[in-house]
């Protein structure tokens, strides 16, 4: 995406950096002229942080006009000095902007167990204009990044509107409601009720179906924001355009995983239902020795037959029925000659590696559906992974030290 | 262990290479002279392959006399062809002994989706003599290794008898309801229903809490042969002795994992059930993330915190209750100074690190305590892992090819 992207009518920003870390952005605010219809998902996780909370306390009117996004320090595990903490924040920004606290939402992703060196927040909220004088997305995107490598930013229009979303994450990412840091600016006019159904669905069909490294971040936030500046639009064209958004962010989190030399998408349909389909494709990606396979280009198709013995019980699903296809390659339960093999082994060189799993046979979906249906016997669900490589271990081994 | 550890009495092997993959021992026959009360615990995978579904039926009478192992090959999705190939096996392994086959159990360990090359299987087994000529359990623990760095034994005795343990298994190891495989022979005399049970006591507290990558295997096997040379023994020390020879296998296993440097040992108490802390326990020791600080020695605790958090749910657990030490040291919730994360580091340095986890306060056990206990708000689970490695990656990304 490029840097000429701009927020949606409406919507302007300040980035800067104030030391919370290192000499990049660190602290970003994007706030809306007017009041928005406002949704939000949250982490499950029980060490959630006090960005989470107060977050999900000042959403629960569906409305709101700002967030306020600290990087390079989660502000998690800090205990009760951290959530006065993210309160202190919260107020410094709608005091600078004229708003009520209520107004404004926080979101914090970085190193765990660290107070904010509140000394220098506090400059910084000091320092903050009270009319925000950007509207470069892409500048929010890279505001909000930690050891991204890349910053995240997709859009659509819909009738007159704009959405734009940003998303930041590497590491730490299998969301249980959402990824690490997702926002979504929309000048449409939405109610809100519908917006908050809309958002979830969305949400649940892309960033819920990613997994860098199964594990759940503390931070997981996800927010749109719709001022309504462009006025109405039709629902259906509306979640279809947040849908191509969110599925866009999705894939660019999975390709940039921490260390992350390649795309994988595991597509499981002709399932029981849905929540099978997804446990076995989650299974797949998830698995570390499909991962490492796919990073070395092994032909080791096996793995996979082991990660959906592992994620279903003998009496659910009958492996002599079950066909694992690499790409349109067949691998099972067809035995490879050589050839084949080798066809194989070309195919895991590429940088996107598909696979595809029916669990029952006759039931099979056209190619490239992705999202879930209910069916019974036919349930289908796609989930997106990376590649796990030595990048990985030596990032995670040295983060903060 | 050393290479002098012998069978119990009546138990003899024979170790060969029949050209499975290289020239290594890949074919491996214990037998008992007498026939053995004997136990099995099988993978719950739904690709479970044509060793573990004959043993499994072999065994449905809770006896045996010879247990047959083929390595560098798991005889896994390979269909009927790999079916008959077991039962093939396993008739010239009767054969040759004397025995009938249901006499016979065989295990399997080595790529998935491969047939066996039957031709020098068949070879093999015509070149098997009638009488077994060793009893080195070294060289049986050798002989079914596949990626294993080292052979892992270990033996007890009880009253007159002995027992003795071998184990195999670096990767695809979270056993499911026993590791890849590991194999104990006893000549103690125990009721074959009395056997049955204690061992599935055993292998639940030591080869399942053990994970390695989080991949459950397709070929796990877990079986014993007790022939009662030795007459009868009082059950409670049989089974204290017994775990005391899995526990050593397991932390043999964990600590051989695939690329592996360090042993992670984690105890969670002060839990509302077992289940929870070994959830919990489960998540921290799996965590890509805690096993690359392991790695890295990086004293980055809040990836602890963070595991908690994605293992239980807010109305689960209270964050502000929960105490996290790594070795002696508390991390949280107190807030670490320099000094004290200087301390963590140096710790962290160590191979072999011990993070314990209490959920709520005042209810914790005794250090060094192990296993499982059911008292509600005491409960306590121990599990075993390793770290993750720049060589795990390594070795994963090049296996078959």
């Amino acid at each position: 995406m490029s840097a000429e992207l701009r927020l949606p009518h409406g919507f302007h920003a300040y980035v800067a950096n104030i030391g919370i870390k290192d000499h990049t952005d660190d602290f970003v605010v994007v706030a809306s002229q007017r009041p928005c219809a406002a949704a939000g998902v949250f982490t499950l996780s029980s060490f959630a942080g006090p960005s989470v909370l107060v977050s999900r306390d000042h959403l629960a009117n569906l409305s709101a006009r700002a967030i306020v996004v600290i990087s390079k320090n989660a502000n998690v595990a800090t205990g009760a000095a951290g959530l006065a903490d993210a309160h202190e924040v919260v107020a410094g920004v709608a005091t600078a902007l004229g708003l009520t606290p209520d107004e404004v939402l926080i979101a914090s992703t970085g190193v765990i167990g660290r107070q904010y060196p509140m000394d220098r927040v506090r400059a910084g909220l000091d320092a903050m204009p009270s009319v925000l004088p950007g509207t470069d997305a892409g500048a929010v995107a890279r505001g909000i990044m930690t050891t991204d490598t890349v910053a995240k930013t997709a859009s659509a229009t819909v009738g007159t509107a704009t959405i734009v979303g940003v998303a930041k994450g590497v590491g730490m990412i299998e969301p249980d409601m959402a990824t690490l840091i997702t926002l979504f600016f929309t000048d449409a006019a939405v109610d809100p009720g519908q917006l908050d159904a809309i958002f979830r669905r969305v949400i649940d069909q892309t960033f819920n179906c990613v997994s860098v490294d199964t594990d759940t971040s503390t931070s997981d936030t996800a927010v749109i924001l719709a001022n309504g500046t462009a006025g109405q639009v039709d629902l259906v064209d509306f979640e279809s355009a947040l849908h191509d958004v969110a599925l866009s962010l999705t894939k660019q989190v999975a390709r940039d995983g921490e260390g992350a030399e390649k795309l994988i998408e595991v597509t499981v349909d002709a399932a029981a239902d849905s929540a099978q389909a997804k446990r076995v494709a989650k299974a797949i990606v998830n698995s570390p020795l499909v991962k490492t396979a796919v990073h070395g280009a092994d032909p080791n198709w096996g793995r996979v037959a082991m990660a959906i013995g592992k994620s279903t019980r003998a009496d659910e699903v009958d492996q002599t029925k079950v066909v694992i296809r690499f790409g349109e390659q067949e691998v099972y339960p067809v035995q490879l000659d050589d050839a084949g093999l080798a066809a194989l082994a070309i195919y895991m060189r590429g940088d996107t590696i598909r696979i595809h799993v029916s669990l029952s046979p006759g039931q099979t979906v056209p190619a490239g559906q992705t999202g879930q249906t209910e069916a019974a016997g036919q349930a289908v669900a796609t989930v997106w992974g990376c590649d796990l490589t030595d990048g990985y271990v030596r990032i995670n081994a040295d983060y903060t030290t």
